[in-house]
């Protein structure tokens, strides 16, 4: 840890150096040395970006906890395909290329995915969607340890093809009522506190998602305490998704390879948890893009002790909030690396002197 | 303003047919419903951008208001040309040209400025720098008239090549001071909730500041009532900065084009007041970039009931948080353009019916 202290103190040097009031450009410098530290160099490249969505589906869905029918999940992974969506949209605009990884999508193998320029399609089918888990755990240690290992897969060729940012969404239709079982099964809060109106259910849809995820929490209470990576996998295999468990092991070996990881909304955040609590040492990395408009991400996000960038009252998914966020990370690292000095600049500092 | 309204419900009509829940990209939306505003039609254009800072010196620096020494002022329009600034960094990230104005910056007309692709530096000097607001009104009648004028027509030059969007930053050792000074004046809140540490003075200078602040009020005290655009005039010859009545006459004549407007910080947003008290029929063209670190701009955007899109803790001034927030602009934009709706992207919308 003293490694990464210097590694900060030496980027708070440079930033001071540059012509501009110390600390002046706020969060953006906060940004620059996260991102250094999670790269653990003092040099700072946002590009290329790698963005991810992780699609799949509920079986929690059959309790009404949706304010959309499951096939949306099928249907939008076609618009995203079609460059329809608005991560489609998002990703174009910021060029960069998008992947959908189809991690159990109800309604069987995707065979009429269209081929587009910066779109690609991958499979990592654990089933026709989760278990309801009100019924018995999500999915099993085999689809488990399958999904975690696609996703691990998926990063890895990512940054053999070069990605120094990694990103990662999700779309599947009952995915909040899922992510915040998990986030409460890891002691990120309650139901009372996390539960929120999703992709817009009414409040007779909220006090249905809350008495799910309360009995869910019940139902899953383990016989024994656990820490780490026990209590990441207990929770993610008993109330997770496919698709929550491949970004769990995508964001695990993105950070373990040193990269910079931007986490999108709620569900992902809920999904970085599990990650930190499995693997404290290198949570550093991630970065928060955004608290969206979803209830339970402000309080998730203030119990985990970090700071998103942006506060839109965004609530959509699909990656949205990290690419909206992907710019910031590129000015930051543009006036971190492209400012002059008061030295080279012949500008005086506060104290009159350079 | 019933016509405003079809146009508001007409915007809300296609965002709400594209493929996502409706309202899920939160401020984004009202992004896009302002962006029509402003501009009077339903479709939204954010390029070409022109950005200009407004560059000047003032008298009030003598009371030992700011940090750093006034010959920063010149300093930084020679940084500003050579690109090394934080301003030249992120108009050249985002693909757009920077102008700089020179309103009256100490130290006589700039002959040695260098011409570089990107860079554009226009003269229309006022004097070397304001009185002192302490001893006599800031400027005369005929300085405010050569400035408003002089940035009018920097607007007009920019919509005449083409910009869709205008964006206006400053810069001036100690107009955080004469800022602060016009937002009290126009009645948006007192020193005690306004004075911040500007570049970064210790607490001993915010104390100077407020007792600077409070003496101009004391001092330029109308004798008779104001409103409108007398009201605004005033204020603006009395405590305001050249390069503030210069982007309050390119603010005002950018929004009476129908041409989005995006105001930088607390300096930008108390000229924007002005302009707003002055010409309240154009003012809902405004975007507001970003709430800075200064501590009174977050209550001079409170008290005029205006929301930023961005809260970084920036407080740099020279346009940095309007630019930092372009890229939303233009997201927001390529969303509500490019997205599929329900219809064609064959996905069943919340009422499972399309």
């Amino acid at each position: 840890m003293s490694g990464e202290s210097a590694l900060r103190a030496e980027v708070r040097r440079r930033l001071d150096a540059q012509t501009k009031p110390p600390g002046s450009l706020g969060f953006l410098e906060e940004l620059v040395a996260c991102m250094a530290e999670a790269r653990g160099v003092v040099e700072v490249k946002v590009d290329p970006v790698a963005v991810v969505i992780f699609a799949a589906d509920h079986g929690v869905c059959v309790r009404g906890v949706s304010a959309y029918p499951q096939e949306v999940t099928r249907q939008m992974v076609l618009n995203f395909a079609r460059r329809g969506a608005a991560a489609s949209v998002l990703a174009r605009e910021l060029g960069v290329g998008l992947t959908v990884v189809d991690c159990g999508v109800v309604g069987g193998r995707f065979v009429e995915v269209p081929e587009r320029r910066g779109f690609r399609f991958e499979e990592a089918r654990a089933g026709e969607g989760t278990t309801d888990f009100l019924v018995g755990p999500a999915m099993s240690e085999e689809q488990f340890d399958g999904l975690w290992d696609a996703g691990r897969r998926v990063a890895l060729e990512a940054i053999v093809a070069g990605a120094e940012t990694l990103v990662a969404g999700e779309m599947g239709i009952g995915n909040t009522t899922s992510a915040t079982a998990l986030a409460c099964g890891l002691g990120f809060g309650d139901a009372e506190s996390l539960v929120g109106r999703g992709t817009g259910v009414g409040e007779d849809g909220v006090l249905r998602k809350r008495g799910v995820v309360k009995e869910s929490l019940r139902r899953h209470a383990p016989v024994q305490p656990l820490a780490g990576v026990a209590l990441m996998r207990y929770w993610l295999s008993c109330v997770g998704g496919f698709e929550m468990v491949a970004m769990a092991g995508f964001f695990q070996a993105a950070l373990e390879a040193r990269k910079v990881v931007v986490v999108d909304g709620f569900i992902a955040s809920a999904v970085a948890a599990a990650v930190s609590i499995g693997y404290p040492q290198v949570s550093g990395g991630f970065i928060f893009a955004h608290v969206s408009g979803e209830r339970g991400h402000r309080v998730l996000l203030e119990r985990m002790g970090v700071r998103a960038l942006l506060d839109l009252g965004m609530r959509l998914g699909e990656a949205t909030g990290a690419l909206v966020a992907i710019p910031l990370l590129r000015q930051a690292a543009a006036l971190y690396c492209g400012m002059a000095t008061f030295k080279t600049a012949g500008v005086s500092d506060s104290s009159g002197l350079f």
